[in-house]
């Protein structure tokens, strides 16, 4: 045994969580221990706090510390817009640019047969509930664009065009401030395929 | 506010760790949020725990559950020679050796006169006084292979060697498994000069 249990065991617990390899699990085991009492409290502290408060908005499914959170809630939102995303950190990523104002709706994952997830695990049901009963007016799905991605965003398109919806799709292309020398062939055939006049 | 307030605090906590940059503190707080509840107080639970439980033997000032620690407290190790280190990670590298079976001291830093750490800040005093009571017949400096490292052998070497004690620094070399063609000038000429018999 190289380590006393209770730091084994913290050691071990890092070592769970994503990105963290074996010697950074160490490395903040070890600073754990070196921190102030009060400092390590408030990080367990902070854990426990934010998986206490922090649920899921029974309208969007984006995480929140209120239901409904404070996007669906707002009168400044533009609430016949649905942005449709996988996960709450894309949310997060939409709210930086500061240039929607519609509100969201989390599908917390994308389909995928190979790793056993279909529609039914995905918060999709959800989304033609929720469309029921409010007037919106487009559907801009926002999932990643990857093959998990646009089958999500493709099969989400079919069920809801019949509803008579807008439904549309996250533009692709050449990233702003990317390098067309190290574009892959795909993103450039899109960036082409989807060029405006100027 | 880009993110609600307990995610923002736990992202901010997680920030302060070595190692972990925003994105990544970003990607452990939504990971902690993803957790079945039972994990992420598993997790808070040993990091509290760990604090807890673990303090400083009082005679090698390593970390430990116990108090003397689990080495010092041991018969089967050789009493009379204390290998000398900077931090408690040290200690577990040298036990990894499973070569070693002396006991330690641990002086919790390196002598740096840039960083205001002089001889009073480490666990030299202590050094001092535990040699006075007991037998010891060598010391074995294992301080870092830098700068601060060799400063604080030589300290400490310098105020042992009146006292009759068989002062050793742990060589320098080539690692094995390292490449001549890679090695600093410092290194290489370190292997030279303590080259050895075959």
């Amino acid at each position: 045994m190289q380590y006393i249990a209770p730091l084994a065991k913290l050691i071990e617990h890092f070592r769970a969580l994503p990105g963290i390899g074996p010697k950074s699990a160490v490395r903040l085991a070890y600073h754990v221990l070196d921190m102030d009492a009060e400092k390590a409290k408030a990080l367990a502290g902070a854990i426990m706090e934010a998986k206490e408060k922090i649920g899921f908005c029974t309208t969007c499914f984006n995480l929140s510390d209120r239901n409904p959170c404070e996007i669906c809630a707002s009168e400044k939102r533009d609430h016949t817009t649905i942005c449709v995303v996988e996960q709450p950190q894309d949310v997060a990523a939409m709210e930086r640019m500061h240039d929607y104002h519609g509100v969201y709706h989390v599908l917390h994952g994308a389909l995928s047969p190979l790793e056993g997830i279909g529609p039914e695990k995905l918060r999709i049901r959800e989304l033609l509930v929720r469309l029921q009963s409010s007037d919106v007016k487009e559907i801009i799905m926002a999932t990643n664009p990857n093959v998990e991605g646009e089958a999500t965003a493709m099969y989400i398109a079919r069920l809801l065009k019949p509803m008579g919806l807008r439904v549309t799709r996250i533009a692709h292309g050449l990233p702003v401030g990317g390098d067309l020398e190290y574009a892959d062939e795909v993103t450039l055939a899109k960036a082409m395929e989807n060029r405006v006049e100027l």
